[in-house]
């Protein structure tokens, strides 16, 4: 039951724990790009919206989030603005806007938030993370080659295994066409049906395409030939009765030998019925499938014309975008509990206030997150136990006996053991814990 | 002149070298809050619209981003969400939602960006970057010296010098009308009026105050005593004639006795004048004023009810906020350049490059940045051009003559020497060149 205190539908507040998770996992994906040589490009959460109407289809306009017209324009109830709804239209403006200032490639990288006022649901999200990675200004398939190997490296920093790039051409996909005589105009829409194949049964697809106008004739040996044991060969042998298709395959073949140097072999191949959303699609298009068939965790391909439909110069361009909430499900769950504290400094009396607050500054000094106790209840019971809530490896206290030993007491909240630690020896003190923290770590 | 492809207006688009210096700012603040015991809470770009309505006063709700609704509603010309305003209300709203579930006290900073339909100018947008800390459920001192010195670590862990903490207290201002005689209900304009003492000369600020109905006979004196070269200690002695103003006094000197043990004591001083926007202040407050009055870097105080009048469970609270875009202007420019890569590999000629994949992906292996040259133009000219704009160290050169050496010519881009070296002794060669960078940097 939502109640009135909860965010608004689709989105999420993310407490310690969680925020920490998907920024530890943002941030090595954003290293690997980094050594590849991409950098990040990061635009405002909203454009003006006629930059965003018509780019992503009707059912795409709706679900944009427009923002009002402000001031005396406020009641005409129209919007001026509206919220990114993903990194591609921004980036296509971004190099119109910039043009020859930005490097040749221009390789960025985009990490963020997305808004999209689609019905919410089980991992679907109005407010959620796109990662994506381009690269504009160069037709070479070296550029759709490092891509990828820059997914993989970040999938695989990420820890995540048993996952597949499957790979294949706008290119072949046409051959394919030609290759089964499948006419020009059913095209399209056969493509559309043929990308069902993993979910529906071989006869249905056929239905499926007989009832688009294709002749059974022409649609069940296509299925047949995609579905079989060896697609992948009986494929290729039809492709080569096609230009179009022969230039394809040479394409993906020259796709994989780059890739297939950089990423262990049994995680690429060739898959001739992979189509993606192909309507702006030029050349190699990929999908990197999850173990146990989780779905889709990452995709893209080669987009040509798109930055110019978008508004932007008519230059090459290549990329993919990271699914990163499915990404994230598939993670492990931190092995150690989220800590807040490594050393929580008790206050046993408020004359003491301003040394303790000096030992959790020394412990601050030797890189340990350290606090005071906050609270006016000096009980040692009640301020061990918001040690131990915060996760504090050690607990120091400073009352009455101490301040006579000119000494803390340093307890270790693993073990219970108490340690007397003279007031100048406690900086060796906190380096060595420290070190210790970062030898268990 | 904005052209159709500028971001909205009062916001900015972030190229790399910009986006970069800014996200090590705040790893740095973060890294320092975290230190401290704080933990990050992130929520959603937007909220509902009633979250948001009516907490930031008549002037605040209209600056609102406002989100029209979606779908069959759409065209009510209504909105029923909001663009963040701040950092606060969210607050506020997550400790309702949470309650207990948070830890107590609840600690947590904020770093992202707040959106107001302010009229842009020189440094103030209508997308920017707040950064807030924030201690919920204390009432103690000891809350409020903390926010103080982990503000003050992070400005100095930024590199900044020369600002200095200006602390006073609502109760000392409640007691300094008292112990002027200010009518009670002249107090909270007097207040107003006393906070341009920084802007307006003595005599403005009488006319203003006696404008506003205050005798002369009080309002000279009460001036004559903020502006004297001594206002501290006639302040002090004058207080001691209100029971507010004594409690107010020993408020500020716990606050400073705790803070000037952390903090070199020229970088805090009370400051009797300071008011603020005192509106929902209850103790302490504070701001950061940056060397040569360029105004103010962050600020804040004890708000105790705030949260509750916002939606929130009545706890007491302090905080502050870093005013980022401020502070971002103050940092030095990174010396040197912004670089994309260490290691910039040619592709002599297709054949290659494969080979030349191969190399950046060892280097990659090592931890620098390597990428190939990705565009079709052989030249060897012209890839060292785009090795040099990209910034690289080292360029890879791998010919006809390399291949038959069985060999790689590394060319340091900075002395121009070239430097042959076995394919086999390239990873040891790439894990000696990241210590000489790591040794540079």
């Amino acid at each position: 039951m939502p109640t009135q205190f909860d965010p608004p539908s689709g989105t999420r507040d993310f407490l310690a724990a969680e925020w920490e998770q998907r920024e530890h996992a943002f941030a090595r994906i954003q290293s690997v790009f980094a050594r590849y040589g991409f950098e990040p490009l990061v635009t405002p959460a909203f454009e003006r919206l006629d930059v965003l109407l018509g780019k992503y289809g009707d059912d795409g306009d709706k679900l944009i989030f427009k923002i009002l017209r402000r001031g005396e324009h406020e009641g005409t109830g129209e919007a001026d603005l509206a919220l990114r709804y993903d990194h591609t239209v921004p980036l296509a403006r971004v190099a119109a806007a910039y043009g020859s200032q930005l490097p040749t490639p221009y390789k960025r990288y985009a990490i963020g938030p997305v808004w999209r006022a689609d019905r919410p649901g089980r991992g679907r999200y109005r407010e959620f993370a796109q990662c994506d990675l381009d690269t504009l200004g160069t037709a070479s398939a070296m550029a759709d080659a490092e891509v990828i190997c820059a997914v993989h490296d970040a999938l695989a920093e990420l820890g995540l295994k048993g996952f597949r790039f499957l790979v294949n051409s706008r290119r072949v996909l046409a051959g394919l066409l030609e290759a089964f005589g499948v006419p020009a105009d059913l095209g399209p829409g056969v493509l559309i049906t043929l990308d069902k194949l993993d979910k529906l049964a071989p006869g249905e697809v056929i239905a499926e395409l007989t009832g688009r106008g294709l002749a059974k004739a022409q649609a069940a040996p296509l299925v047949a030939a995609l579905t079989a044991d060896d697609a992948a060969e009986q494929i290729r042998d039809a492709l080569k009765t096609s230009d179009e298709g022969a230039a394809g395959l040479d394409e993906v073949d020259a796709l994989l030998s780059l890739v297939c140097g950089q990423v262990p072999g049994e995680r690429v191949l060739f898959a001739p019925r992979l189509v993606r959303g192909l309507s702006y699609y030029t050349g190699p298009i990929w999908e990197v499938a999850a173990e146990g068939g989780a779905g889709s965790l990452a995709g893209g391909g080669r987009y040509d014309h798109l930055i110019a439909q978008l508004g932007g110069p008519d230059v090459p361009a290549t990329g993919g975008s990271l699914g990163m909430e499915r990404i994230l499900l598939l993670l492990p769950r931190p092995e150690t509990g989220h800590t807040r504290l490594d050393v929580a400094v008790t206050v046993m009396d408020e004359r003491f206030a301003a040394r303790s607050f000096s030992f959790a500054a020394a412990a601050r000094g030797a890189g340990l997150r350290a606090s005071v106790y906050l609270r006016s209840s000096g009980k040692l019971g009640r301020q061990l136990k918001w040690a131990s809530d915060a996760g504090a490896r050690w607990a120091l206290i400073y009352g009455n006996a101490e301040e006579e030993a000119g000494a803390v007491t340093v307890r270790d909240m693993t073990t219970g053991e108490q340690t007397s630690v003279p007031l100048a020896g406690l900086p060796a003190y906190f380096a060595n814990a420290a070190a210790t923290l970062a030898g268990d770590g």
